[in-house]
């Protein structure tokens, strides 16, 4: 393995993201991270602004959806590891919806979410190898498991 | 075919299940029903029912959500279409993961959900060959796609 | 093998699946036959009939073309062999994308085909076991495949 | 992902491949695009070519589809996304084999037509995440799948 | 699922098969129950006594293994849940190595060892959806995941 | 395990399936055992018979080939074990590539040939977990996998 | 697709291997050839050189086989194309399981052969894209596949 | 192949891997080698270390072979070959699920042990292309299928 990619998926409200990038920059760990689109309009227009407008917001729905799902599914599927961040925000079915397929493709899953989520989340956290609940956590697995000897 | 496997995942407080099955019953479709164990309460201390008491809620509910879990990946595998419900109340992650298990597998999905959840749940619906409200409509799909000429 | 499984795709405006299933009745051949559904109107109108009106022909299109995908799908994906026609009206690119998608699948394809076609199909017979252009080879392969000793 | 395959399936009649490939070039996209021999003749003549005359011309074609398919279905193989363009002529069963065997390998499928097809095209498109018409499209996809953050 | 197919793995110096198979029997459940040869001296020498003999013990072992193998991966692969016993005697390599087989194919895993070998057993408890001591609780797994409702 | 699928490739010019056969009938084992057509004028004509003459022999073998791989990939997909026999006439390459075709998908491979081939079989054998001389071993090992406890 | 990886399986008694690999270098062909290794007696004992030795030649030869699929299996698992050549002396066996099991794996398979062979190798031939007789054919089909345009 | 990918599993108190290490380093062979934390308090205690602690001993050491998971489970699954090292110390039961796991999915594998263990292995050797007890053989063994021509 000369690069880990780690498809870092869910909440995109705080900049968890940003926290593991910068962890990974200065530990120098060989690790790719890849994520979906972050800029929230973006990524809930993209299907109407490229591909033609619709009356109603199902199809513009879903028409955005799938675009994303070009990106999402690619790189979730290209990961070796796919770390899932639960926020206190929003209802998130997209960030478990990603769990299930990264779980049901074997990949090795990481859950990041606050101690309050933990029944709800009890099926997610089942199907991960980490539950955890800062960047700082994901740093250091990441760091264990791709350069420690 | 002489039998189709549906796995019907999601929400446990309606009875929308049931009413599936009697539609399936009255048009006499080729069809078998499978579900994760309705029971709440017993679905939330199989683990430690059965595995030994713990302390920590943590897992209590890991314990619990692996024992269910030997029951529903087996099913949803051995599933030919997977029905998943959405009600009104809880955050049911547990539906989505499911959603996006199936999705990964190739399963044929089909989503049921209030129309107030269509932005929320818009990666899960892009997933889905068919989304609707009412069981009654599942059960129009199943007959079609069964035992239509 | 007790039964062999067979997907009839394709053409649905003669009558050539019924002489292959007259044909491995009077064989009393092992074979359990399946197809889509071959009421064009119910074919073009199930995923609003079930789900509800679209005012663009492109959801319209899209609705019943995923209804239908969940029935053909999974017949396809639980076939043995997979026997597709091609008449000589409309375009029939659902029959070439079914030899497309059952040619990934490893299934075994048997592709019917006036001979005036052959240039055109080049690339879907070049898939395929057999190649024939009447029902009546369609069920000697079949009785030569399953009971020949 | 350093590098996104794309493979560009379908009419070879106009020069919407070289559209795309300059939209990609303008932009810096990192997408390597790869495509069938767009050489009509040399197409339909690889297979007595190299290996030799035929008499009839069933065994010409195949001799050659199967010399393409040696490229294409490799080439299909390793891309991430999958782009079928359906002009106005020909009957391009081809493309739509193309499609349905990009389907059934979980490939992310794009495809392009005049809106004129789209009934004839419901099932092809219903594989689809996305459906367009302009080549340029393509290319807004492609730079918002690979580098939008 | 009208039965679930669960393979026995592991010790075979007591009868811990029986006492679940018994289980099974009591409770009704629709359980197929599968196991190695336990025969010991059988399953020594069953390659030398069909394929002839060997004067190394390592061919012997070799052919007495590859002879069970055709049984065992068969089986282990046709189930649904796995259920390796780790005993108290000897080094049960091959226990280790069925779990390992099972975990691979994303068998449901069920691990039994006494307390004892829980440190020396984690990487293999690790990829079990449950661990436990006694036959009772396989039963009471089994009946929970194929008949409670 | 209701039932083993066993499938009897190579040699057709000796009656091993049969002794085969009568030792599973005469053990009562759950075997059921496929072949492929061993009507060996029937074996090379299939093609030509059904699908039309051929002035060159090249496309009358590749015809019937053809015919006959709809037969035996679906039965050698279909087996649990595969057992090939090499005799001593012939080049039996089609044997040889059963074998591998076999050894490919997993299959338990049970080999039978004259110890004269051993240094040429050497690689076939190699992927084998039982190679043996005389069709009564390959009963002994079929009871001692699907009966023995 | 930056290089093709081609792997070149069967016979080792002649300078065929040599004259495709001349080929492509002097068309400078994005083409990477591995091979099984082409020293005969270094094949034949590497078992017994690196493992110890062995009275019985059965297991010479399999513990010689088996070092050599370390080496064969992985290349020919890793190749995008197979090209397998039967020569005129032996009766290679090992060249027609190498085609089955790339067969099996959808490897793309070009065969070589003289045609004194074509009967006896039907069954290989109809798994494979092209059949040829000579290397410089083998050069143009990989030209054509990647390089032309 | 520019490089082989060769994950070192088992015994980690012995020097073996660097031994192997050193002798591909002398040869100049294509080859990387990975390998689990051979640090062993590292590796018991990465779970509570990272994830926070536990009162249970079964916990603390699921958390840490759950994290462990994550590193072997990625690096055994992108091997071309598995060396697996059996030692005389301890159960080991992580070398045979590491092993069996392999196996599953089709890896090379190559077991070393001491000559005492041959009958307690029999199952793991089974599965084995190689198996040896010396760090140099497994360095002959590189040689010979990565360079050798």
């Amino acid at each position: 393995m000369n690069t880990w990619n780690v498809y870092l998926s869910g909440e995109i409200h705080s900049d968890w993201r940003k926290e593991i990038k910068n962890g990974i920059e200065a530990e120098g760990l060989p690790v790719n991270c890849t994520a979906p689109v972050t800029d929230h309009p973006a990524s809930d227009n993209c299907g109407v602004d490229i591909l033609g407008d619709e009356e109603k917001d199902f199809w513009k729905d879903r028409k955005g959806a799938q675009v994303n799902a070009i990106r999402t599914r690619t790189l979730l599927e290209d990961a070796d590891i796919v770390v899932v961040k639960f926020g206190e925000k929003y209802r998130q079915w997209n960030a478990a919806f990603d769990s299930g397929y990264a779980a049901a493709l074997g990949k090795k899953l990481i859950i990041m979410h606050p101690e309050e989520h933990t029944h709800a989340l009890k099926e997610v956290d089942a199907a991960a190898l980490a539950v955890c609940q800062e960047p700082g956590q994901v740093v250091e697995i990441l760091r264990y498991v791709t350069v420690k000897e």
